[in-house]
């Protein structure tokens, strides 16, 4: 069995991160799995609302959008609709959420970062691809802080990195990264959301046709383990050049 | 280590499902999970909106909701607001979504079933509670519809039946349907839907506190599998009775 | 002539109140005119909002609401449309301030009642029994204020009693408590709000078919004064019982 | 007992009608109380919404609004705030549906009114100018559907007239037509709606200060119904002239 | 070539102003370009914003709208709407930026000034009309803010008048002031604001039917600044008189 | 007198043109002046809006907006504060007042296509920068169509090309194509949409700080028309080659 792109089915597709792409964010990447483009964006505020303060605590959330036309056919514009759509109010609150799993509020002090991932074209994936750039736009932004003392300078505030990926069982074939043409046929369709050190932050499954067994479930996380070992590496690999630059893996 | 009620870490809260609770909607149900308390109404209607028609195929959408003092301080209304919460979104998609898998579209014909959950009284696990209550409403919907004649007579819409439990490690034991006191202290929270035949249909589990290893999710998938055992057996046990009457399971 | 339940034109549907029926509210009551089921929360606040501070005055302020299934054909929830409706609007506002008509705002002190209605299931006259059982759910409200020492010992904040009722004229005879049916018939209809003492609160009749002449109105009138005190009775005999429980009237 | 311009307790401020103000409205009509000012305008459309369609019958609807300083302070304008208030929904459905009762929906046939009350100036009472003036308007409207033929020539659509007025107790006195300065002192206020017949379409009288007796309403119905005739005999006056121009009345 | 109503190519329409039309507001005026129709209020408030606050400067604002049936065809209203459209807001930004490009806001103060501009009958240029009357009712408010001292005796916080006024070209013609028969069937249509010392606050020129070039634009300037003189003089009558009162000029 | 970037008054910014950026719309182009990056993407579809079926003649319409973190601080999304700001809704009204200027919509026949300027970095410009790349995206997705037969082989939909530059004046002096340090000193600021064959499509001067008079206009307008020649130059040379590529001009 293969994949329309050719790819083996524990293969992403090819990802590349542009670190830095804003000069306006404190942290920025413009991250592409395949033809999926997500541009994230990291601000950074000192100070938290007023609901938090006098607590020592930070805060991290995020906003996830897609361009009208970054789909094969334009969708209408949630501005123009006047309110945001279950599904991307679903995306927003995964990304946040999975981000403050690897964020220690207290070393990050009273400050406030959020995230913009908007997704300027779409194959599959967005999401995922979301959360793998954001925390690269976040590494940055919180290292921005340091820099201007809104953090201090030991202080830990990432105790862990993060990356997601998704997978899924197409014709009984459990596979990893799919690519729109994929996620439309899939049975099966799960979201996972890992940290540098293999742990899981989050696991959403869903039966988008027949319902799975516990076996199939398992599959499902291997690959994805797998996977997200590899974006890590690459994320890393991101991180570690002195300024903001880009690096690429994958096929 | 002893729960704040008594029950073992495998045990379910006391749960009652008032069948046909409604004598205005096709199917209903009020289902409680100890003080948790969901009313679910199924509304079936004769055709389908008309961007589906002509397909032979049916629908099955929800929407769950909370009433403002459903909880121990009151929220404001999102009528009043003015927009759905990303919550109630997330949740809705959630209970429409799963109750769809267990639906054969082309039996169900070209009709739609609406099914409203809302919370009258909240005390954790309103989400599952609401998946679980809702099969019950669906299934009379269905059977109304069939004796309606708007339903094919063999027709076997309804293929599996659909159960859903919360479960969660606190103080690093995993534990079966969550009360509020203890889902604010869990390190992860886990919502799974199984079919009646114990295949999944939805997983999803979230480090709320710390992430969390493989063994731990396997624990918590075994919790929540023997969970919706129990749940299946009440849902059956409440259709069998001739009319729409009651059933209660527990301790 | 007799009506469809077979009840003489003066006489009330079977009422019921679960008085306290939830464990989060401070004060609550669950009433039913026949089919017509009301949930009354009344939730209590220490301080009020800040534009009234400074004055020593309380408020009291009301929100009532449909579930989209109370009715015999499901409408489109509020919260989905964005916007609260016209209907909804007038009798949120009804219930407010006819509430506030009984209440001292002085012996109340800095403190806000929010009281939420909540029609589970409607048949007829759910603004008459929404205020009829926000008065039940208010007075424990202030009676778990005075507990908790937020209003004064021997403040009277509460000077009168309230209960409401519809009445009508069908194929020109008035009626009392009109159920549905009877409303869609009816050529005027009226809704009264009378205090313990028999004082008139709101008077608000409409001629829905053909405008009514002064004797009309007054039958209406002497028929919801004989109906009033019939609830007044049945609110001092629930309020009567120690804790929170419930009575029944009528039919 | 004097009042504070010097009228009688019964008396009207000076009313005056100025027909027709409009150039692009069927009909209009600005109407004055005092200094209370309201721009009435009645579109006509030939049909109905899709859903009345084909049932020969007519529709009459209304919105009111007020301009944002027309009041002694500025208010915000709904537009911008995005949403209709509450006491608007209620004014607009409250003159809708009094003109409706003097309106024969099967002679108007398949043709749509829709009457506009915008208040240009806001010195009290502006709901019951909105109404008196709106029938005016109304009227026009009919009768150039009548020479477009939209109408039958013999149809009776309009088979009353209407007018309304606002009572109310001040210092425990009933008094007509409640300028503002009034209105805000008013222990008990009543808007009442009136045919040309002397009948009743609306009476709405609402306890702002102490509840109100018997007497005092049968008082205030009094009062009520005598202003009305007087507006009544403005509207014919106005009406009666060949093409639109304006009458006035009052002190 | 001769205009539809008989004026020449560099003719205003009857122009008036009432001055002071309004008892509620600060400053007020109702002009009229032939049969459009503006009132024009001056909502004047000692303060600002808080995020002004502390600076020493005022804020001059404005708000556009039309009446629902102010047009030939009625328009819903956009408070029902539940939004603003683009054309008002674009208006609105007009208007408020222009006048304050003659306010001194140091010599303002830390006072508000909100202006609306309510069209209640178009007939084209009603942008213009409003900016026009805007002024006057803009003046008459910082007098009213002088003479309450919250503006300082000699503060010059006006240091120049301004008038708008539209032009176009229709076959081939440039034109002053179109009504709207004319404004529809123009090629190049312009709004130009213009100080009473003949200097240029606002051009706004575009093509409806085919683009223009550098003598068009031209001669339209021309017809402009020639238009704009007149209505400055206009203005300057309106103001002279002690107390609000009328003035009118044109054909 | 110096730019704080070097350039001439009369110099444009690097200007760059990816032509066929996205791999989803019929037309793209991402349009860089400077740091100001506008992602330009035209959506084609088969038929116009029901109320203009039936006419022969097609559509083109536009959508503006910036993203959260274009701009040196974070702006909250549109989307989430649920309704689109007056100054979103002037700039898309522009851009598709100005496409339509060069488009002839009888032979685009019954067509539709949406322009989306979504400004993924902002400094100054971003309107006239959008129109300039939109013109690009445009003409792609017309030559789609023609390729697919929408549109006549023959037919010349765009009769001329068009683009659009920013100009003002700063400290007396005018410049070309200001960046947004500049644009926030301007005196005066002036957006110039010109067609290929150096006609004006729009012309909108404001005066930010000092009204302008009729020669400082005039140079602005010189430096706008030789501007805009500059970049119809570098249009045409990015529609010059064979497949959708990238072009640049400028410093």
């Amino acid at each position: 069995m293969s994949r329309h792109d050719g790819r083996e089915n524990n293969e992403l597709r090819k990802v590349t991160i542009e670190r830095g792409w804003s000069d306006q964010a404190e942290g920025s990447a413009l991250i592409s799995f395949g033809k999926t483009k997500v541009l994230c964006t990291a601000s950074f505020t000192n100070g938290v609302p007023r609901w938090m303060a006098g607590k020592g605590k930070g805060w991290v959330t995020a906003e996830y959008s897609m361009l009208p036309r970054s789909t094969n056919s334009r969708m209408d514009r949630e501005a123009v609709k006047g309110k945001v759509g279950g599904r991307t109010h679903e995306i927003s609150r995964l990304i946040g959420r999975s981000l403050r799993a690897v964020v220690d509020m207290k070393a990050l002090g009273e400050n406030t970062i959020v995230i913009d991932c908007d997704v300027l074209q779409a194959d599959g994936g967005t999401r995922t691809a979301a959360i793998t750039g954001a925390y690269v736009a976040l590494a940055d932004a919180i290292e921005w802080g340091r820099e201007k003392k809104f953090i201090g300078k030991n202080s830990r505030a990432l105790f862990d990195s993060l990356a997601a990926v998704s997978v899924g069982i197409i014709d009984g074939e459990p596979m990893l990264d799919l690519a729109y043409v994929e996620d439309v046929r899939a049975e099966t369709d799960m979201n996972v959301v890992v940290t540098g050190r293999g742990l899981f932050v989050e696991v959403q499954g869903t039966a988008e046709g027949a319902p799975f067994d516990r076996r199939e479930l398992d599959s499902l996380l291997d690959l994805a383990v797998g996977g997200a070992a590899d974006l890590t590496a690459l994320q890393v690999a991101s991180l570690a050049e002195g300024a903001p630059g880009s690096a690429a893996a994958g096929n």
